[in-house]
């Protein structure tokens, strides 16, 4: 018996989402790189290889080195990463022990990564970039039809570049998932050939996020980088990007006061995360109770509301609760517990936890 | 030079904070037993009784494992603690090593309370509770009017009852705080009331919260429960609880990517907390710049969107962001950078970081 609150990963569901998105990526005739950053655990990073990806995404160089560290060869930073003080040193020496690819969206950031590279590093292989694009999320990125300058100037600074990525995160809303997809085609086709048209090879084409990731261009995308989908969360539940049965994370989280029609139970903001998007219904969903709503949510309380004539669990009943966003949830813990058919069978290190440099 | 993000600690502001709310207290007659949920560090508590604390407050069991490692002997786990499995047993060893009183609202808790410390501890001092009320924040607690059940039911059961408390949390709202205090003292005084009448002493009356504690009543409270005053965070600007000038602890964030009106730092979710409570103008604020908002977050961006006619900061330059909610902020990161007049004299352990259970 354990003390809760914590976070159980179901196994079984696991490998079935893990399989369902390599099938798909397959089907697509696209290359899948899982970001990382939502499970953050070197477990499941294996998982994923197995299952057919050629390599991971990342979103830090402390999340690069934790799966380096772990034996993965081929890293994708996703992120506009400024190489300054220690993260330049950080980044020459994952760069000679693996294949790496950072994000750049300015000609700026392109001279600073090429300085902290190529600095002292005599015949190492050169760092490959790849030129992040806007495509309507309106985040880092950018404009797709000026992709082309970034890259010229990474050619000529020495970098290889790979291609053009972007992240359509304005997937995230009720109905956005397939013209987000619209978007990212179309940004990434805009920047692939204008990149083309100056001459630059751009063999790599990724785009990705779990609402996305059913209607991508496979006749533009060659890569797909999404990362909620292996297990899942009451965000991707309330967008109907997942059926709640497939979810494979939750909270195990006990009653501990109770009045009429309301529970609370011992998982809150430190275990859940805080997020909730203009979409949510709520904190988060309980796989037992979908009608019931997480109406408030403070450090270490959730406060369950049952619809009316719902028998309010009893005190000390344990209840399974999905995280809205279940990559702030995993990141507040050191282990996520793994169950086999329901059996307890040990943990997992969440290694990369709280690695945000 | 460390790498972005991180978080800092004014050291001068925190022992003015520290100084001001311990003075606060003073001058109301009340005794201080500061929430260490907020900085979950042993360097600070120390401060804190150093300033005339009577002991500490913590929400978890293993929260007060932390601190009692640390050599806090007064601790109150403010939370109605469902006490089985391994935490019966680690609840008994508290008991057994400090000054231990346990928050109840339900006499199904307080026995459970009785079965897992009284087990096998022979001759021990026995297990204080105080009973928590409902003062209008609707989360745990009982009707005031009925907190001497559960007083009752911990009497009979052999345990101590230290008296009352609650959390006016509902004093986190524009202009909330003075009603809220005064729903707090209401409450209170009500619970006190009832117990007396049954022949119950009560000498704690315990109040908290940093909104509410300057028009806290100190004819009824006769302790005060703050968290979040030592530091300050962005709700609290907002709520205009503290002055912005006051705020002792900040992200260091830098921006990786910047267009018209708009600059993208490094600081997301997964340092700042996803906090944001529907009176909140953004998720987080800069010191820097009062009247720029982050109008975005994930989990490795916050977009911030400066005011028309602002130079908007150059890629590269490390911003100070204020996290909208710094409990949960701390609760990201293992240590604390601490500055002294501008200068980096070193890091404080979050000891007790991840401890939800």
């Amino acid at each position: 018996m354990r003390d809760t609150p914590y976070l159980v990963v179901d196994e079984t569901l696991l490998e079935t989402n893990l399989a369902a998105m390599a099938a798909h990526a397959r089907a697509l005739g696209v290359a899948l790189r899982p970001h990382a950053k939502t499970h953050k655990t070197p477990e499941i990073a294996h998982r994923q290889l197995a299952h057919g990806a050629v390599g991971l995404t990342v979103a830090t160089v402390g999340e690069a080195e934790v799966f380096a560290d772990a034996g993965v060869d081929d890293l994708f930073i996703a992120y506009p990463v400024w190489a300054v003080g220690p993260r330049a040193s950080r980044l020459r020496s994952l760069a000679d022990r693996v294949r790496l690819r950072v994000g750049a969206d300015s000609i700026e950031g392109v001279r600073m990564l090429t300085d902290a590279v190529h600095a002292g590093r005599g015949g190492a292989p050169p760092l490959a970039i790849a030129v992040e694009v806007d495509s309507g999320h309106h985040r880092s990125g950018i404009a797709p039809e000026r992709a082309v300058e970034v890259a010229a100037a990474a050619l000529e600074a020495g970098l290889l570049v790979d291609g053009v990525f972007t992240f359509p995160g304005h997937s995230y809303g009720s109905g956005a998932a397939a013209p987000a997809a619209g978007d990212e085609a179309a940004a990434l086709a805009t920047a692939r050939d204008a990149l083309v048209a100056a001459g630059i090879q751009c063999p790599v084409v990724s785009g990705g996020s779990t609402p996305s990731a059913r209607a991508a261009d496979g006749g533009v995308l060659t890569e797909l980088r999404p990362g909620v989908y292996l297990f899942g969360d009451a965000q991707q539940w309330e967008l109907d990007t997942i059926e709640p049965s497939t979810i494979a994370l939750s909270a195990r989280a006990t009653v501990v006061s109770r009045r009429h029609g309301v529970a609370v139970v011992d998982a809150g903001s430190k275990i859940l995360g805080a997020d909730r998007a203009a979409y949510a219904s709520g904190y988060g969903r309980l796989l037992d109770f979908p009608d019931a709503r997480i109406t408030a949510l403070s450090e270490h309380h959730a406060t369950i509301t049952f619809p009316p004539d719902t028998v309010v669990p009893a005190l000390g009943t344990v209840l399974r609760v999905v995280p809205n966003h279940v990559c702030n949830a995993v990141n507040l813990v050191d282990e996520l517990v793994v169950e086999r058919d329901g059996v307890d069978v040990g943990t997992w290190v969440v290694a990369a936890r709280g690695r945000t440099t």
